[in-house]
């Protein structure tokens, strides 16, 4: 239970009405009730704020209609985060360590820490206080794992990766398996030994049932602040900047540099060697096959810039139509 | 050990010959021996059905030889299945709960169920009669798993999934695991917390190492009957409906509703909060970036008539013929 | 620690200078320090060998230079391969088989091996020599691991699975799933009964969350040393020729024939049924929806010769000038 007041401090906005109304929950704009606060991000939603149950709402700070107690905001959707992630703030639970967990003998586990039963921790693995590993969760030897982090059920990490604080790995996703690298000799490939490492900075999330390979040599490096979607695939010796979003199905080949602040969309893929720079938008299912400068927004098969893959998109309708043209001056022409 | 007479009401279709014959097996028309039913789904094997090995054979109900014991039908591919599902199917067997299993004590289990070792149950979960968990299942607080539902090794359920009848897992599939939703405040992202969850309904079945998000509010839905192949993301605040089937790789966004009886192809996408209707086909790699009505075909990178896409394709290839004659009808007006 | 010419001798080149003296590491060119070996790929480092702190270099053969000891060689990056296949050799350790692991009593396992806890062996599964299973992998019934080969952690086999010597499958990479079929009965989607196998050949390796799916009947072949990459799909009734290499999130249909030698590049797609002769290069998210004859290397949304795609993705370029320059021509016309 929070007041109007509390909310609007945290959330970062100013209040509309009494700040001393009581808030209990936090619900979608049709389906809030009576101590619901809500959002009210859409144009229908904000012309029409008495259709909602909510006794407060979050608008932006241009809205001016005062008929409800509001919150205020110059940006109402991170207002809206915020103050959901005060309601769904889960405290850690110090369930310690399950009689059924495998720990190795040489590790060094801070308390309090919770580790559930058939969770498999290799020889000098570091475990900083307030950890959560479910179920099935195996880490390798070597494996420093920061304060914090939330390893889901059977998540694998592979000996020697290092993951900051407070991260969020989701269940199935592995770290540090073998780089993709192999020479034909002739005859057959030869496996190009993937000796380096892992390196996860700090308040990451990686979604369900992705992949995040070793380097071949040296640290493959996921800055603080990454966040991954389900089903992606960073290749050996990428490097990933801070605040980086990558949305679910991408595939990034190996020795790909990415800057801070971009976003690539689903099923987008990155050639190997590729540097991409910072505050880049990679636009749904494109395929970056050159380097992209910082500030660009980029589509279509050969990661062309946004607005010209539009265009060409737009005129590649009108080609049956272009074709027949064609055909008629080649006609005229005879 | 079924008779042709048995097959055939079984499988929906009409005896030519003698119904009492034996048949103790299905087999591909060329590997088929006797005492074998087998299809002849292509023509060149409809010509020759005497070349299977075969006792009998189950043919179009339009077919007029009959020099063979035959299952008339008209879905002959439909009466193989079922025809087959009489041979293959696989009794439930009671093993029970493995002593080697973590099973949370405000479960409640109906017997018979097989729990494998390595299982891990959390707390108020629900299992069925004859339910089956293979080793390294993880089952989150508060999950239901209906009667019969088969989940295969290290299958993961977050927290208050909803599993039907019926339903089966495939290895590595993540169920609950949190949508993707964050907003940048200038210097991070901050996550939105996903606190809705996932409801499955009868009869699903779900391949490998698929991922089904839950709800940011709410539940995400696959109704009774779907069918999802291997690696296929679902994200956040999905609705899919009956029947409807989604090939491997596909990766759907947030918000996004899916009629019934929908085939989507392998490594299509669709972009977040689209709507797709009933009886919708969407080709191979498709990117559907808006929303589609019933009983469409779409295809390529902006989900167009898929009729149009493949005229359109067939123009792109004249494209370097028709920049050539452009240029020449630009030095003939010069 | 090895001479230069042991060195030399085993991965296949010819020394420069003195063949005694000793290396004790591989590093990249830009971070070797005395005593170990290096590779000089690309023509920057080829022309200042001295800026590496190296104590010796791998060349091409045709390098003339001599300021360093040096190995030459007529494939250097093989060479270099091989030389850190030597450095990088993890012998088999044996640590027996844990008594946290769930072994049925009818699997036939010759030690030494190294079966880690919370490993799952279904009944009458055979394990050969030096195998390594990592905790939480799971065999199902009846299946063979060939001698030699690792399963890291929460890698599942369904039963019947066979896979050959020297096999790497990394974390949760799941084999013999069933193949995805059915037919629509005009009220629900009908399960065709997957009753086939999978049969992996020697030294075979698979990336991380992989699928191979189980044939319908008969068997899905990756013939040996074929490399998968993570996140690839290999759908019922594969087939897929010796050494031939599959990179990335590429997603492969059923009945599926690949020869040997081939790379299919990042998020490609194969439709059903299609065969794709010998040394085939498919580039990166082509859609491979016909044949291929051997030797070809196709590319885009409808598998076309590469050469022809380059030039018709050229010209799309163009086609908002293309489109301006037709009316011109059309008011010209007028």
């Amino acid at each position: 239970m929070f007041t109007l007041g509390q909310l609007a401090k945290q959330g970062g906005g100013s209040v509309v009405g009494d700040p001393g109304i009581e808030i209990s929950g936090v619900q979608p704009f049709e389906l809030a009730a009576t101590g619901d606060i809500t959002l009210a991000a859409r144009k229908r939603y904000l012309e029409d704020l008495e259709s909602t149950g909510a006794t407060a709402v979050i608008v932006p700070d241009i809205h001016s209609d005062e008929k409800k107690p509001l919150i205020r905001s110059a940006n109402p959707k991170l207002t809206f985060a915020r103050i959901l992630a005060l309601f769904g703030a889960k405290p850690f639970r110090n369930l310690g360590v399950s009689h059924l967990a495998s720990v190795s003998e040489t590790c060094r586990i801070t308390e309090p820490v919770s580790i559930h039963p058939f969770v498999s921790i290799g020889a000098g693995v570091v475990v900083e206080e307030e950890v959560t590993l479910y179920p099935g969760v195996v880490i390798g030897n070597g494996c420093r794992i920061g304060a914090g982090s939330t390893l889901h059920p059977n998540v694998s990490l592979y000996a020697g990766v290092s993951v900051g604080k407070g991260v969020v790995l989701h269940s199935g996703t592995v770290i540090g398996a073998d780089g993709f690298g192999y020479v034909h000799d002739g005859e057959k490939q030869v496996k190009i030994e993937q000796g380096g490492r892992v390196e996860i900075g700090d308040y990451v999330e990686i979604g369900a049932n992705s992949c995040v390979d070793r380097a071949t040599f040296g640290t493959t490096v996921l800055e603080s602040h990454v966040k991954l979607d389900n089903l992606v695939h960073v290749g050996h010796n990428c490097h990933i900047g801070e605040n980086t979003v990558i949305v679910g199905c991408v595939g990034i080949s190996g020795s790909v540099t990415i800057g801070k602040n971009c976003i690539l969309a689903g099923q987008a893929g990155v050639s190997d060697h590729v540097t991409i720079g910072d505050n880049v938008i990679v636009m749904q299912k494109t395929a970056v096959t050159k380097d992209i400068p910082s500030g660009s927004r980029v589509g279509g098969p050969y990661s062309r810039d946004y607005r010209s893959e539009l265009k060409i998109q737009a005129v590649t309708q009108k080609l049956p139509e272009i074709y027949k043209e064609i055909r008629r001056f080649r006609r005229m022409i005879k």
